[in-house]
């Protein structure tokens, strides 16, 4: 097919392929993002009836005040923004409640992004051990506390815990964590970039001040989108509209927020996000079939002997680390191809997404393969066993 | 038509009208940028081939860092990354240079997004007034610089102008405010949302530390997308990488871009940045013909008693901002359908764009009309006014 422009190919890999990438899965578009894309390209395509209070999750047509109140009920928390990413989520709630030198507590996996945000205000992070079954425990989460508490004099400002690692896609207690954290008096907020739109999540059930979920993660929508949803009392805090005037106009900037420097995401990834929203709102209800199917594939990769599945067993996620250094590595090692052989027969059984030539410890995720996709997966992984003799 | 989803209508004001909304026009997505979002939807739609040193902007298919190189030459500056929006960009220059309590100098029109920028940093925004031509001048720009100095004892840390205004999109004296700044060792900003895109922007001529673009404003692209270049002496300081650590994990995260919080721009709005590049670097190109087409209009709207342009003329810029209060402002004191008859007599002439009821000062952009549409549209006022007697 002619590229688009030189440079950029037409890309058709969810077309013509089951991608079971870690990353790619829970973002793949619906028809209704695709639609909204089409028509609401243009940045300011979501500005036409922008009328007063004039702040963007109050436009009414398309309905991104609806949106706005729908996703805060979703979650099951007091109010919720839609911002550029879960990383800005990150960073607007840290520069809201963090000063330069005070302390972030985050899990020894968390993700590199909140580590930035944190590293941005000038602050810093610490982490919080896993353990032998890499999981973020409460109890290690009090202790960690107690000792930067012993350290540095005083409590870290905030705890910000995934509710499913990007790593292993092992889920933690976040709720034992949130009421931990409630004890010490310290805001919690709950990463749910793999969670929020794949599973129910019940902010308020699980003792979150923050929830932050993201959309082209989890929320079939385009980049950048992220959600950040708050309880009342914190909502105050982060959402804060400006308090600044001009030295020589007098100028105020009324009602905008300060920290999410006004507008946020318009045109095509809000709308697209939107559009999405009614079937990802359905999808997290199916959210058990999904881990059957998940559970039974890796019920499956585990008949070819020395196959490991790093995450914990049963799964409880999608998102899911495997080891085949035993077996497809193995074979890597006198292969002519090397790795790529390994890849290259998923590729012609269909399927894509471990990273090319992968054949020792590396991530997939299911999210989203019907039953007969999953079926067709994993007996093309022993498939591959029985074609280089592993079984 | 059938919404997209309910409450999202498909939106085809592009496609049925003249549109002279003042941030609309040169936004407009090309016909490549619309392929580009079709293709690209999926957020991670990008990541398909991220190797190492595993950095968006090093991604060679599709041709991010081809891309990336050639805005940074496009701008005539050492380098350039795409960042989440003209705001975001901002904030990456003033949490880089800027620390709390610190000021930086802003036009006293400067866009509200950079003000909540400073004010998040816990930093204060001090305005330059604009002279009598409603003109931010070098003068008044050093004048600020010295009362500052005097106030507080120090230095701004940073002068941050619009090279147009968008208020009255005025072309200020950027060359010789950056000049001003140079004499005094503060770094310039020059934020060019409604230029980088539509006229020729040369950084180093105008002598910028930093120039600042908005794809969606000025670069036919989706938002939220930005542009930040910087000279090499700036660019080692926003651009710098993250150096923190793990205090358990001992991690650390290579190349990842602190201020950045890493990845920025990815899939859908990248892609369309991209693939409408090819035409923004030929459009500027045609910029003498751009401004000759408002300046036709600006004559011809001129012809109405009573009409007034409040933007300077002759217009150097599309952007601009009219008068009508003493014309179409006195006939809806009386017309039952008050300031709407007008707005909707150029509905009817198949123009939309000045907000509905709009009568007294509103603004319009002209960008990327033809000639034969810049000739209906000004022949549409003409008429309207033949019509309720104003000639």
């Amino acid at each position: 097919m002619e590229p688009i422009i030189p440079g950029i190919q037409v890309r058709s890999r969810e077309e013509d392929y089951i991608n079971i990438q870690p990353i790619q899965a829970a973002g793949r578009l619906t028809l209704e993002a695709r639609k909204a894309l089409i028509s609401y390209g243009d940045g300011y395509s979501v500005c036409d009836f922008c009328l007063r209070p004039f702040r963007l999750d109050k436009i009414h047509k398309p309905a991104i005040n609806q949106f706005t109140l729908d996703l805060a009920e979703f979650l099951n928390m007091d109010e919720a923004r839609v911002v550029r990413g879960a990383r800005r989520a990150f960073q607007i709630v840290v520069n809201s409640l963090v000063e330069k030198g005070e302390t972030v507590l985050v899990s020894s996996i968390g993700h590199y992004s909140l580590a930035l945000a944190v590293e941005s205000r000038g602050a810093l992070w610490r982490e919080v051990p896993l353990n032998e079954e890499n999981i973020v425990t409460s109890e290690d989460v009090a202790s960690k506390i107690d000792s930067i508490k012993k350290e540095s004099g005083s409590l870290p400002k905030l705890v910000a815990i995934h509710h499913v690692d990007y790593q292993f896609g092992n889920l933690h207690p976040v709720a034992e964590i949130g009421k931990v954290c409630r004890d010490y008096g310290i805001p919690f907020l709950l990463n749910g970039a793999y969670t929020v739109g794949t599973m129910p999540v019940d902010g308020k059930k699980l003792n979150a001040d923050f929830v932050v979920g993201s959309g082209h993660k989890s929320m079939a929508a385009p980049a950048p989108t992220g959600v950040l949803a708050a309880t009342e009392e914190y909502a105050a805090k982060v959402f804060r509209t400006t308090k600044a005037e001009g030295d020589v106009s007098g100028r105020k900037f009324g009602i905008k927020e300060t920290e999410l420097l006004g507008c946020t995401v318009m045109g095509a990834p809000l709308v697209a996000l939107m559009a999405s929203f009614p079937k990802v709102r359905e999808r997290v209800k199916n959210w058990d079939d999904e881990v059957e199917k998940v559970n039974y594939f890796t019920q499956e990769f585990l008949k070819i002997p020395g196959n490991k599945v790093l995450s914990e067993l049963p799964r409880k996620h999608t998102l899911t680390k495997v080891d085949t250094t035993e077996t497809f590595g193995k074979v890597s090692e006198t292969h002519k191809k090397k790795g790529y052989f390994f890849t290259n027969e998923l590729s012609k059984r269909g399927i894509v997404g471990p990273f090319p030539g992968a054949t020792h410890a590396y991530k997939i995720n299911t999210y989203g393969l019907s039953w007969s996709q999953i079926k067709h997966l994993s007996e093309s992984y022993l498939d591959i066993a029985r074609e280089y003799d592993l079984i």
